[in-house]
């Protein structure tokens, strides 16, 4: 293994490692626990996990991975602030398109090479590419690696 | 470039951006703030504040950098939970190390060269490190930046 394979290995670590963080605080809290807010006046618990799949589902995109898998999260939980749209789905809904997706995600994301992880991701031009070649598919894992821990660590308020 | 330099580039500057984030946060927070619990009954801002400054005083060591600069603060912040040492440094005077720590880990950081980095961290011994050679200096960056992360997090619910 050379140190580039090495240092996609380790990225790609991160990321399931933070999943499983994630995994573990999600299931040691209840249903009931997830309506509540983080903190008061600031985001519900049930808010942010469909925050973070509408996120993923758009990693999908970004990583030139096929459709998404939920497009109808988009609207009340990245467009939309907390406590804005009446009808969001339920927590058990919202836990089971959560284990899909990671599941489906691993698979796709297992598949690609090492330097695939270094394509250009689709939001940026193969111009602007050229220019800044860190706009790549990894670094759309880097980023969201930090977005999820940021809310991990909210989350974890609710136990 | 070639691919290695370039991810370790993509590594460092989320790591450079993860502090931005969380100065931009911190320099959003009051003193009287900080003395606040993140959340009813859980930790204060402070002493996040505190646990961070300690958690990268102790990269240094794992870095091989040289000595920690506050070693002080390893008893209050991260061998004590919150609120059970009666006397900790002063909001003040913790934003002044924290703010020190960075320009003195980013001035070290900063002269190690791409290969320096796949080297073995110094919390591991040389014949566990042949066999998982993951376990070099670039990884504790990629490490800590989660955990500045869901502190971020965290203390951004005192805004």
């Amino acid at each position: 293994m050379n140190s580039t394979q090495l240092v996609v290995k380790m990225i790609l670590d991160r990321w399931y490692g933070s999943i499983k963080n994630f995994d573990a605080v999600l299931n040691a809290i209840t249903d009931e626990q997830l309506q509540k807010e983080i903190a008061p006046t600031k985001n519900r618990g049930i808010y942010l996990l469909g925050h973070l799949i509408a996120v993923h589902d758009d990693m999908l995109i970004l990583l030139d991975m096929g459709n998404k898998l939920y497009p109808e999260l988009n609207k009340p939980f990245i467009d939309s602030p907390d406590k804005t749209v009446a009808e969001i789905p339920s927590a058990t809904e919202l836990r089971a398109c959560w284990s899909n997706q990671c599941e489906v995600m691993k698979q796709k994301m297992d598949s690609l090479k090492t330097e695939e992880w270094f394509e250009k991701h689709t939001a940026v031009s193969a111009e602007d590419f050229r220019k800044e070649p860190h706009r790549n598919k990894l670094n759309i894992i880097i980023t969201r690696i930090s977005h999820l821990q940021y809310h991990t660590g909210q989350l974890a308020l609710l136990k």
